[in-house]
């Protein structure tokens, strides 16, 4: 038993000591020249003041839920459980709090010395960049499993049965979700409002450039990609791993009977392994001069996959001793490089869908959004069969291993499979607004030439590697949300979930509509934002005119501050909503109803999100592909309505869509964490 | 026995007098000038080639389904329901039809005379207007009624036991559903695609006014409205009608050691009395010179639903001595009211909502569509809420009756009497596509003066009323959906839909997924079908150039007829895949996932409908507001912005919504009449 815990917190810790290594690595390359180090500098500020004031106000939320949690426990049978859930659930908001930090401090160090480095070669550009992604994937896994198996240790070393444990630490993933909805909902907000309010003003009242220096909404918007998808995303993949990890301990104390502990701790071992896989998968990512990066980049994802694969033979092999989870396992990796393929169909160019919303341009707005709203929808076809299928298959596998109740045991491992590539699939997402920024920052600081090419390649790469992202992290809530169910379900002891029982039935309605409901605040949390950003830009310009003649530097930090402000003051409403609605369903209707809100709030959030996703990216590249001078290249009426489509699709992709994959986990591990109340 | 059967067949054959008494009145008003009476002629004969063709479509698609039906029945346990099935079924459809044609007959008959009377009084032509809409409402429910009271009559009559005929009469339901959702689709996409179309060539590219007579395409735009509205759904109350009758006979079977035959019956005739209610509620609408054409129709929905009220004290004491169950009605009604309340809340200008909507326009088209569409899907908030209070409460009211098992039984009386105003409702719907029509053919016939402000006082009326239909549409098929999924339960008896089980959870999955596909398909139809008409109406611009001159008539009936063709070839993938998706499930998942995907399926429905319904019709409202003269008016940049939205939103509310209305049902019916198979 000794082994397979020391594994779990042996190769997270070789882990960090890479990411130390590459921390190192990029500190020590060229930051440029003056005026790129000013721009980067800036973004590191503002970046490093919303995270201040973010985390400020999460840890104040943070602190208020742990108590309420205490105190809540003391009106059930087991009040003892009430510290031991806070305390967890204080681990676990400070873990995902600190590896968001860290990966959103080495992101914004990276992002000026990979455009510092493309002067001297693509390679290293492309190099420094991705390290700087696999930072925050490497911390975030780390934590995310060192904490788990952590507490399972220490919990072992006060002498508590093994078999006990997992329920005891559920409260790890219910505060790794709480932070990861608010860091989601605000950095969503933020990067958006700042991106709408730079451009509105910007590009369509001032009439100046994209990224241009004189628009005091620059510095803030380039800041937005950090905090939304480096820092949202982030504590978004760290939830799924310490949610799933958690959730599949508590199934394999379900079949304590027949794997031993063995079953319990597959899943950790299982994780370190993939983090192996991971940080060599890295290693190989390397391109020529004029090679596509993202050729380089798949490379290195199809090498981790294929280590995680045989990781998970000999695993396999060695701990459970039933060859047929590892063909669950191979299920997980199969779909999530389905997954990848699907979103590219949806939202890339070359394909179908793209270019129909881009003909449709040509009659107008409307049609274009038309169109692409009905892509979005056509979209969860192929996403829904691709779940179907892995949760059946992976399912009827485990049912046929010959393990009593092996059939969810199937699926969990295919979840496993799924996550296995998590944190190369993080460095990938990661490495988005690194090179984005570092295009900004080439913009910003007057380079030109060659340099700007690599970092516009780099920048398309990212636009992808952050679609695809979001692709794999709705793919492995959705078959993470499963095996959460059981879990809960084990925990209230209750076997059936009667969608016929008139409780269960509106508990259901009731958690669809949550979905709705959430995605309209978060929509028009971004024009609320966004508005006192305008008004700050409008003001800044009014009262300084020697901004838009070049003769005087405008006031990032106040716009940044703002737009902070604006953003965070939005994201308690939704976020709010999201905790307020299932606990009030869950003590009123009780612990059945509730499974049925999660398991169809979850069912309709898969959908939602897809649609949200799917739409804003094709509504994206539909644009991007009329500016490369199809129908009319830039400034035709078509590309005026591909921008409309844009502008609506950026907080449907931005924030929206991915706040709700957090909340479909949250709505798990919250439900996991206060079973004892609703039973 | 004998009476209350009777009284549900005497009744509605009262009712069908009353209305041949209307069809009377109407046809001795006065037609008005011939050029009125041209315009009027050409609608009618779009009206029926469009009917025509439609229901040759239809009826073959029936005659296939009736055949397969039958056949699959062969390979059950129980082959003899085969015929049975397959013969309730095509009596199901073929009644849908007459209804459909008989109700668009006469609206296509009463509006130009609406429009003649709007000369001599204002009075006069919103009778005229209202009377021929309640010709459709009163013929709908009539025949719905006839249909399923005259099946039972003529089993009992052949020595069938009465507690086993409602399953031999499930196929009824199955019919009228299959013709509701062609009828729906094909509707819906006509009307919109000859808007579009109209809008597009007429106002934009040649730059004529709205219902200008040299547009070749504004005969087939106001056919549109007859089709859509008045028979699409006319189609859906029937079937929602037949529906919940059959459903709630079959709850009554469940009843009857308890209520014996009264419980069966009860359903029937609570329906009879909501006929005869809803005839006196028409015949009090009346309005003098300066009154708001509302507070007339208002007047008598009041009337209508006091009276109901009272007949069902009278039915439920006579027929089931337990008045527990009056108060479940009640609570029926005051859904529908609250149900009106919401939908003006969200879609009309004097609320927060559109004027939100308006305000947005201002700063573009983006942020219009945006504040629509997170207004429609905030509207799914009161909405849920309703009908969770709807559903928990009468189904407390039911359980405290002391009837075993009482509680269903209580959420079906609440439908009944949401329903029980579906005759009063549908007169409103159909009213207002007639007095569209009206304004329509005072504009192209050259009128003006007083009669034109009357006219479009009541078509403004006729916009309010199509919405509350919607609502009314949508809320009573949630309601009526939990009673037709316990019927369908009771068929295949199962007791536990258990969405733990993979099976059944996969099944919702694929459930809430179809909605959106569906949605997708016919939201894009419409675009597929406008193509068709823009190009013949370019066509006849360019070929007889006299025709903008004003020289020469366009071929009204060549556009109409396109248009035809364009939207019955659209209707077929969305409509197949409806029928498709769940028999294949049904076969391969079984029974209980069967009723997971129908559940989910639903819920998932009733929240798209209502985002859909409410956000198109906010959007609506929000560029009439902009048109009355506010922010800029007409033509100014928030009005462009705004007319984006309005055009977005039509597809939305008059397509895809209502198209959804109708799936919603279809899945309970016809799940209900294969059950068989799928045991």
């Amino acid at each position: 038993m000794v082994t397979p815990l020391f594994i779990s917190m042996l190769f997270p810790v070789l882990a960090l000591g890479v990411a130390a290594w590459f921390v190192y690595w990029i500190m020590t390359r060229d930051q440029g020249t003056s005026e790129m180090k000013k721009v980067a500098g800036a973004i590191r500020e503002g970046a490093a003041a919303f995270m201040n004031r973010q985390y400020k106000t999460i840890g104040l939320i943070s602190v208020v839920v742990a108590l309420g949690l205490w105190a809540a426990y003391y009106f059930t049978d087991k009040p003892a459980m009430g510290w031991q859930t806070a305390l967890a659930f204080m681990l676990g908001s400070a873990s995902s709090a600190v590896s968001g930090i860290i990966g959103m401090s080495i992101a914004v160090r990276s992002n000026g010395r990979s455009a510092a480095a493309a002067k001297k070669s693509f390679n290293e550009a492309l190099t420094v960049a991705f390290r700087g992604g696999a930072v925050s994937g490497l911390t975030i896994i780390s934590l995310s499993l060192i904490g788990i198996a952590g507490l399972f240790g220490i919990y072992r070393y006060f002498g508590y049965e093994a078999v006990m444990i997992p329920s005891l630490i559920v409260g790890y993933g219910f505060g790794a979700s709480l932070v990861a909805l608010f860091a989601q909902l605000g950095g969503g907000i933020y990067t958006k409002a700042a991106d709408v309010g730079a451009d509105l003003v910007g590009k369509i009242e001032a009439g100046i450039p994209e990224d241009d220096p004189r628009n005091p909404a620059v510095v803030a918007d380039l800041v937005g990609d950090n905090v939304g998808d480096c820092a949202g995303r982030g504590a978004d993949l760290f939830e799924s791993t310490a949610a799933e990890n958690i959730g599949a301990m508590i199934l394999g104390v379900a079949l304590y009977p027949y794997f031993g502990i063995s079953g319990v701790l597959f899943p950790l071992v299982l994780r370190a392994f993939g983090l192996l896989a991971s940080i060599v998968g890295v290693l190989f990512v390397r391109a020529r001069e004029n090679d596509d990066p993202m050729s380089a980049l798949n490379r290195g994802y199809f090498i981790t996959s294929g280590l995680a694969a045989v990781a998970f033979y000999f695993v396999t092999q060695k701990m459970l001793g039933n060859m047929w989870f590892f063909w669950a396992g191979m299920i997980g990796i199969a779909t999530s490089i389905v997954f990848v393929y699907i979103t590219q169909y949806y939202t890339e160019s070359k394909f179908r869908p793209v270019k129909e919303i881009a003909e449709a341009s040509k009659t107008g707005h409307a049609t274009n959004i038309i169109t692409g709203y009905a892509v979005g929808l056509e979209s969860t076809g192929l996403t829904v069969v691709t779940i179907s299928a892995a949760l059946l298959s992976s399912y009827w596998i485990g049912s046929h291993s010959g393990v009593p109740g092996g059939g969810l045991y199937g699926t969990a491992v295919a979840t496993m499979g799924m996550l296995a590539s998590a944190a190369y699939i993080l460095a990938m997402d990661t490495f988005g607004p690194i090179v984005d920024n570092g295009a900004g920052i080439a913009e910003m600081s007057g380079e030109s030439g060659h340099m700007r090419d690599v970092m516009d390649k780099l920048d398309s790469a990212g636009n992808t590697t952050k679609a695809l992202t979001k692709g794999y992290a709705i793919g492995s809530a959705a078959l993470a949300a499963f095996l959460l169910f059981s879990a809960y379900l084990e925990e209230v002891h209750i076997q059936v979930v009667n969608l016929f029982n008139i409780k269960v039935f509106v508990a259901a309605l009731i958690g669809a509509m949550l979905v709705f409901l959430f995605s309209s605040l978060a929509i028009r949390a971004v024009g609320k934002a966004a508005y006192s950003i305008i008004n700050e830009v409008r003001r800044q310009f009014k009262e300084h005119p020697g901004i838009m003649r070049g003769e005087e530097k405008p006031d990032y930090s106040k716009a940044v501050d703002i737009t902070t402000r604006g953003a965070l003051r939005q994201m308690v409403l939704p976020g709010v909503l999201a905790v307020a609605v299932p606990v009030i369903v869950g003590l009123t209707l009780g612990a059945e109803a509730e499974a049925g809100l999660i398991m169809v709030g979850t069912i309709t959030g898969i959908l939602m999100a897809t649609l949200m996703n799917n739409a804003g990216g094709a509504w994206d590249n539909a644009k991007k592909w009329i500016e490369e001078g199809n129908l009319g290249g830039k400034n035709s009426p078509a590309h005026q309505a591909a921008v409309t489509g844009d502008t609506v699709g950026d907080p449907f992709k931005d924030t929206a869509g991915p706040s709700l994959h957090v909340l479909i986990k949250l709505l798990a591990t919250l439900t996991l964490a206060l079973a004892a109340l609703f039973v």
